[in-house]
Parts: C-alpha cells; structure tokens; sequence
C-alpha cells in the first residue's frame, strides 16, 4: 500500500476508458503517488489486460457500476458518444460526495448527457485537458502528456466551488495550467483552434487518398512539402472525433463556414492573379505564428 | 585555397539569392568542400554583408551578370516571381558550359521563363529540393536540410544526360534522394502535397486571426489542440508563396476544386448527424499517415 502522500487530493479515482488520456492520467498518478488506489473500466478484456500488464491500474472491471464503488473521483475517458450510457450505468454506484469529472472535447454536450442523471450529493465538474498525440490505446499514454498543458474546466450552475477546486488542484498535480471558462464558450473556442483543423486535415488527406494511384502513392512520397503534418492530425481517433462533430456541431458548422468564404476569396485571387491579395494574407499569418510562439504553445508533443 | 577534392562536381558554384534554401545549399557546400568557390548574389546588401558574416561566401556582388562569371554552377534561389529577370541579367555573363538550375516549387512556369533566354551552350536544369521549413533569410539555413529528403529534377526536352548526371551528383552530394520526374507531373504531385496544405493553412489562420479579437486571442492561447501546426505552415515565406500560387495555377485550383468538394460533403454529413460517413473517412486517413511513416518522410525538419 502506498505510504500517506500530502498531494493526493482523491483517494481513490476511477477511470473509465483507459486509452492515451485515461492511461497518461493513470501513469502520471502512478508515477507521482497521487491517489491510494486506481480503479479501470473498459469496454474491452483487452484493454484492461493491457492496463494490468503497463501496471497502472490497481484494479480492473468491465462492469462499470462496480468500478466506481467508494471512488472520491471518476473520470470518463471515453469518446463523447458513450457518456449518456455511462452515467446510466454507473449513477448507483456512485458515493455520496464522489466528483464525477471527464476529459471530453466538447462541454455543452456533455453536461446535456451528464447533469440529468447525476445523483444528490454528486458534484459534476466537466473538463477538457487539450493534450493529445495522434497515438490512442492504452500503449499510447504516457506521464508527461498534461506537462505545461491548458486543462479546461466548464463548471455547471450546480457545480460547487469546493470540487472546482479538487479538480483543479488534482490537474494542477499532473503538470496542466487549469482554466475555467463557460462550456459555450469553451465549444466555440475549440471548434477554432481543434475542431476545424482536425476536419480540414481529414479532408484534405481523404482528397489525396482518392486521387488516381500512382499520383495519390506519389503524394505520400513527396508528403514532406506540408502534407505530411496534415496526415499526423488525420490518423487521430476516429471515433472520439465521429462524437466531437455530431456533438459540437454548431460551433463547428459556423466556423468552417467562415473558413470557406475566406479559401473561395482565395481560390478567386489566384484565379485572377491577384498577388496583392495573396502576400497580404500570407504576411498577416505570420503575426500569429509569433503569438503562438510567445503564448509558449510551441512545445510539441510528440 | 581548398584543397583537391574528389567530390568536387563544380569547381565554381554562383546562388542567385541567399535565403533559406540558398544559405542551406552554401553552408553544405562550404562544410563538405564540394566547391572551390561560392560566388553569391542577392538583391540586398544586407543579405550579401550577412552571407559574408556567416562564413559561406567566397565572394559576394549585387551585380548578377558579374556573379556568374566562371560559374560552372548557377542556381537561382530565389521567388520565382524574379526568374524573368535575372536570366536576362544573367545570361550574358555565363560561360559556355554553365549549367543553371533552380530550386523553386513549381516547374513548368520556371521552364516557361527561363528557356527561351539559355544562351547556346548553356544547360539548363530545373530542379526543386523538396525540403524546407518556416524560416527564411540567410540566416534560417543549415547544411542537414537536404539530407535524406527528395530532390525532385524535371529535365526539358533540350537538357543533355551529362548535365542531369551532374546535378543529380551534385544534390546526393547534399545529402538529398533525387527524382527525375516530368514538369507537369511534378506541378500536379506539388499542388497536391505542398501547394493546397500551404493554402489551407494560411486560409484557417487568416479566419481565425479575424476573429472578435477575445476569441482570437484565446484561439493562440489554446492553439494546441491543432491550430498550432498550421501556424507552423502559414509563417512560411510570403513572396515565395504568392509566387507558386501565382504560377501553378491550375493544379491548385484542380486540388482545391476538389478538396472544396470533400469538405462540403463532410460539413453537410455534421449538419445531418451522419456519423457514419465520418466514421469512414476517419478511418480511412489513418491508412495514409502509416503510409507517409513507411516512405520515411516522418523525419521533421524542425
């Protein structure tokens, strides 16, 4: 049994899905002695056997009502989908005073599929750690994924200040700089900076992969001239991202609407030669290339 | 004087521009003494004075017809928007038997304004080396940049096989996998894996940075969960840019037409809650990203 630790916040923390964010979580509180005991759930042996085998998990279920029993703190890192089932299974297992937290992409959704269900005396604290690699499984996660990493809280009206502040002191002891922001205005930010380029990203190598063969092998070949990062971004999870679209649709409808006004004005000075247009366009964008620089985003994670 | 070297293809080596494609050329040149001398011209002093300051300049003139006296080797590197004029100012001073190559992105436009303007004797080679990063000037180079990357040539139907070999030589020399390919082709396979990737990238970060300024203030701050990469891509040079999709035209609007296609189907399958149909392309892209690791193009510049 691990020895009395004054950063361990929750006691006992169950996770349910233990692929690269739940896994990096469970390493991380591992590694750190953050917590006294690690329960996983997982929709699949497989995986659970994988946890047991990397060694950070201190007990594995598939049955998810058992998995919460007497946790101070669950989180869902499951894709987006799956959480109105979740919470189904696990409401009854869930003890008085458990924070019931996730690592979703989108917030409004979720507490939509969460809050309903949340039993008296169970404080939800939604949360989005923005931190991922294009890798997913249980092999993908590693300790130091959340290191100088934002994590974003949406608390709901209901949410109080006393578990705002677990959650907070919990991803702050995992190396992430916490935020608190409105889930509104969480889905539209990330629908910029996230959302929209995973899209654009699977697009534009869905368009490459249907060219005729020997141009399409030919532009993976010749992929180091800027699509090869496009092709990291599109080998991301596809079903955590089937459920960010479905789920943040409005937000992302809006700006890939803007998005393709901006590439047809684009599109419409080439066409016409308008160089001007071009250079002035392509000389504003590096302005924010040295934003990202300062706001010291530029520590690549993979 | 340096000494004899038997890797030594061109004795007398002229760059027409000295950024980062340029620099990168003379700072190998001059590491692994694959030239007696490099003779350097550029349309500013300041890019000659710090050519000097660097080390990687025998010589260096404003005057460019002066520049490729006595070159064995004349490469211009500069946007292709200058190629008109500077084989007009050139073309006088090159000895017979020069060969003059390029380094630009797009192939049958610098074969268009060059070709007419070779003086007899005179061999031209196009080539583009397939590398680079966001930097530019001549103090963004360095001697590895080429190393295990492709350089693609893209012969006219006048260049002689000795002058191929001799290029081709000359780039393995820089560490580079060289590819002989047909300039329309190699226009089509560009504007496809570089020229389109560059547009959108540019394009997201322009809608992004027109913003409300709060929202785009937070899209930099919390750019890593995408957005990040392609402020990478969008801080690439202006001028070089503007250029290439100035003078490939048609093969990006070909590209774009269709990418412009995929993503309308894609945001019309969010807006009807398919999820399926992203399921599938999802899916699909991970195939191309294992595709670009076994080309090995998975080694990042940066």
């Amino acid at each position: 049994m691990p020895k009395k630790n004054s950063k361990i916040i929750f006691k006992r923390i169950t996770l349910i899905g233990i692929g690269l964010i739940g896994s990096s979580i469970a390493r991380r509180v591992k590694r750190d002695g953050l917590a006294n005991h690690i329960s996983v759930s997982a929709r699949s042996q497989n995986s659970l056997d994988r946890a047991v085998e990397l060694g950070f998990a201190d007990t594995v279920t598939l049955d998810q009502e058992d998995s919460v029993k007497n946790a101070d703190l669950v989180i869902i890192c499951s894709p987006i989908g799956a959480y109105s089932d979740i919470i189904q299974n696990i409401r009854l297992g869930l003890k008085p005073g458990a924070i019931i937290s996730d690592v979703g992409s989108v917030k409004q959704a979720v507490i939509r599929d969460l809050s309903p269900h949340i039993p008296e005396g169970v404080h939800l604290v939604p949360a989005h750690p923005v931190a991922g690699t294009e890798h997913s499984g249980p092999d993908a996660g590693f300790p130091e994924l959340f290191e100088d990493r934002f994590c974003i809280i949406t608390p709901t009206k209901q949410t109080n200040k006393k578990s705002i502040n677990q959650v907070t002191q919990f991803w702050q002891s995992l190396g992430s700089k916490v935020e608190i922001m409105e889930p509104n205005h969480h889905d539209l930010v990330m629908a910029m900076t996230s959302h929209l380029p995973h899209l654009i990203a699977y697009t534009i190598v869905g368009t490459a992969t249907d060219l005729e063969k020997t141009l399409a092998n030919e532009v993976i070949k010749f992929s180091a001239g800027g699509f090869r990062d496009f092709t990291r971004i599109a080998a991301s999870d596809p079903t955590m991202w089937r459920d960010v679209f479905l789920n943040n649709r409005d937000a992302v409808l809006e700006m890939l609407q803007r998005f393709s006004e901006d590439i047809t004005a684009l599109q419409r000075a080439i066409r016409w030669g308008e160089g001007d247009t071009l250079h002035e366009l392509f000389s504003r964008t590096r302005e924010a290339r040295r934003g990202v620089i300062e706001a010291k985003q530029e520590k690549m994670y993979d």
